[in-house]
């Protein structure tokens, strides 16, 4: 079979390529294990397959995808950019790499994502959101240092790595003796989607996986009804800081309008309520870009009843101030 | 060989009790994940497995022993007391097994506590903490309604299911490469340590097990120094609600003066600056009660340098409020 080609003529990553990372990545990640828990259940009718990525290193599932580009390209410098979770990703498999690495993050960042990369020994520089394009300091930072860019998900790499998810969710559901009938992912530029979204609908075709992603900064799920990439509307504002990507990527794009059964968006509030809900019955911290899978699921954005649902948590990066103040329904 | 024998006279749990334990909760209870981060090693100067029960069924290693408890028992009607975690457990294990529940619990316990063991169908009855004694309440409730009492932590199916927790850390460090040289439980009236060290010390006949406890609640640190039972002075204060139980069991202290090393004592300061290092790196939340032993890792009461410990989190059912306010640093 020829393999698919994206927009650009790329040839895009398949269910080959997630195995192939995944032998890469044996021994290197973690597990994480796929949970479940009465009172969810029984707040949608039906039953959540819950995957904590938050358990996975670095807290969330941005290292499998970093691991995986870098050890694939070992180059001696690497430079990314990142609102927090790719670059703590990058620069922790850089590290054990023995890659040195530059990461480009916005001022604004989570200060624990900003102090997490900088403890993996990497060098942060950092840029104004409103008034720079971190694609561009990238590219410079790349040039002038002779390094290699690993984008945070338009990169076949990337996108295979964090495909490893998918078939992590296909084994343990297996062991359950449980072929789900839906799952449901977190959405930033796409990465993490389109390649669980290749492992998952190569093992149970019939499986419908869904993009999620914070209300106003919803275009994938507008691309996937347009049938062609939009960008955000100017001035939107949600406090899922991982999820803020502008434009689904070009590759990721190209996959998950074949691969996804739709688009679905939550507002801050039912993502906080989500966090909340984590935080009484699976006892895992969720960032709130972590939660938005799990919020559709529980305000109802999505039938999950008398269906197994997977809702994959994607990381728990969060600031304890932040933390505290949706737990004491102070925000958003 | 003989079983050895309690105090008392009755035969105490071996480690083939803990075995018969495992095969009786395979596919009931979870296997938790035993966990390590870069950073916490580092703060110690060694390396620390982290065994995560706050992901256990009902947030805690309780329903291990519940479950295993009820289940060898088949009651038609259980009354139990506890602070909250095994009232949780044998709540759950109750509706598993179609068993009724009558759950003794202290009016101050956590809200979260005692909303959680309602939901799972239990009937709870309120005691006042200062005025009157739970064993006593136990007793006659069992008395009135023919019930069967299954106590916290003396009674030998509670210890044997708890020691589950010890088998599943012999084979995950196993499976690592790894032979621990310590572990550190919490200890409340001795059901997990001394079930605990029923298996690590079968396995691993070099491991140093200790007990940690909250300050001015050292019973069993003291009674092991003593060689004898003794009880904690009054008017101690502690906001690690799960383990103020006032004397060593019987039974968990006749096992526990034979298996451990020694025990160890932990201010609420240490506390709760364990339960926000949890919180920063490996993302899972930690009750009070749950946080000792990694708190006596992180503060140095115990030497972790160039050697593997073992830590136990034992539970992770905490209310939302009291946990920002450890987040925030408003709480001890």
């Amino acid at each position: 079979m020829q393999p698919a080609e994206s927009a650009g003529g790329a040839p895009l990553p398949g269910f080959g390529d997630v195995l192939a990372a995944a032998r890469r990545l044996q021994g290197i990640t973690r597990v994480t294990p796929l949970l479940e828990h009465e009172r969810l259940n029984d707040r949608v009718g039906g039953r959540l397959l819950i995957k904590a990525e938050p358990l996975q290193h670095t807290g969330s599932f941005k290292f499998r995808g970093a691991y995986h580009a870098l050890a694939a390209r070992r180059p001696k410098t690497v430079v990314a950019f990142s609102s927090g979770n790719h670059a703590q990703g990058v620069a922790r498999a850089a590290s054990l790499l023995g890659v040195s690495a530059v990461i480009v993050m916005p001022a604004d960042a989570p200060a624990i994502k900003r102090a997490a990369t900088e403890a993996w020994g990497a060098e942060v520089v950092l840029y104004d959101r409103d008034h720079e394009v971190r694609e561009e300091i990238g590219a410079r930072l790349a040039a002038e240092r002779g390094a290699t860019l690993i984008r945070p998900y338009d990169d076949p790499f990337v996108v295979a790595g964090q495909g490893t998810v998918g078939l992590e969710i296909v084994g343990q559901s297996l062991a359950m003796g449980i072929e789900p009938d839906a799952a449901l992912f977190p959405c930033g530029g796409g990465g993490l989607v389109s390649g669980g979204a290749l492992a998952l609908t190569h093992c149970f075709p019939g499986i419908a996986v869904h993009s999620v992603e914070p209300e106003g900064f919803d275009d994938t799920a507008r691309s996937l009804r347009a049938g062609a990439r939009c960008s955000n509307p100017p001035g939107g504002e949600s406090f899922c800081d991982a999820l803020l990507a502008p434009t689904p990527g070009e590759l990721t794009f190209a996959l998950n309008r074949r691969l996804l059964a739709g688009g679905l968006a939550v507002s801050d509030a039912e993502v906080a309520e989500a966090m909340r809900a984590a935080f009484e019955t699976l006892k895992i911290v969720i960032e709130p870009g972590g939660a938005v899978a799990l919020a559709a699921a529980l305000a109802g954005r999505i039938d999950c009843r008398e269906r197994v649902t997977v809702v994959v948590l994607s990381g728990g990066n969060v600031d304890p101030a932040r933390f505290a103040a949706v737990l004491q329904g102070r925000l958003p």
